[in-house]
């Protein structure tokens, strides 16, 4: 986890995270890496942007306490967009490029208290439609407190 | 409809909704209940954050001039993710998890002069894909103006 | 490309792009009239949010550097909600008010020094699903700079 250097104090700082991925479709909790950031930035209440800066994977928000539902989404996302079909692009990875936009690249969580405000079911995580691979998560925390 | 209790004026609350569905897929115009929020709020230019805190429905904006495109939506939801497959989740509702990722669980309209920016044909929906139920929406109102 | 007229100075303008589009599906890289605002607005350092008043179009990211992957796309959402299928919406385009939503109505990217923080392979795309159309998007980019 690193930080890119600019001359803003921390609120305007973007963290960027490492995701290790283990398969080709792949669902990773970050709700933990991402409730990290939003203690250290000491923001109270305001909105937290978790930004994926690929092209083959997605960001989500969905159940985690049991670990089949990220696994029927991969299976249910698979059916939906299979991954031969008579794509033209040469890498071979079209599938995972339309579920990338299908998940989308963002979440928004918003932030109270200094907590993440998220359903009870509620996990954020990254996807993987390309993988196994080490991709990049941009966070970014930000006060909607005025002055 | 009631107030998350914090310390801040209203610009830093999170307001909560409360949503009735009718049916295992259904959609509700919540339009009017957030343009009440945002009138509420008095903020004139900014954004209107509208996030689901559950993992079996989902926001969305589409049409609703007429009642068949949000019908026809959820028919086509259910032909790309049936209920029916081989989904491991016990409880039975994996596909409604899958379209919440999908259709996803926030929504952020512009606010220019206390108005939500939409465009003619454009209300916002909450998606039940898991119902009938009782359920939540969160609504946040953030000025852009500075100072 | 005009600007709404209100009270505020740029930065609670929202700025109003037209992209025509030149196909029934379609997408437009709009990064490079993206940037343009964000120049324009001489923010450093917050969010561009790129938001579509249409309810059959949307907005994602991805990529373009093969004209292939957005052609896949389109050909994957095609086969995932077929254009004709047991739909009741008298126009026709139901197809399209569905897509709609499962591609999303806006995405937001992160600006840091001036620059849209975006992964090497992602750009920004208008996207058509009823067309060919003359179309609208707006965008309004906010500082998330204290004070």
């Amino acid at each position: 986890m690193e930080t890119f250097s600019n001359k803003q104090g921390w609120k305007d700082r973007i963290k960027k995270l490492t995701v290790k991925t283990g398969a080709r479709s792949d669902m990773i909790d970050i709700t933990g890496m991402i409730r990290s950031v939003v203690r250290e930035s000491n923001i109270q209440n305001g909105f937290c942007y978790v930004f994926v800066p690929h092209t083959t994977a997605a960001v989500t928000i969905n159940e985690n306490a049991d670990p089949d539902v990220p696994r029927d989404m991969l299976m249910a996302l698979d059916k939906a967009i299979p991954w031969h079909d008579q794509y033209r692009h040469q890498e071979g990875n079209a599938a995972a490029h339309v579920k990338s936009s299908l998940v989308g690249a963002s979440v928004v969580v918003l932030i109270e208290d200094g907590n993440l405000i998220l359903g009870t079911w509620q996990s954020v995580f990254f996807c993987e439609f390309d993988g196994p691979r080490t991709r990049e998560v941009l966070v970014k925390v930000t006060s909607s407190e005025q002055g």
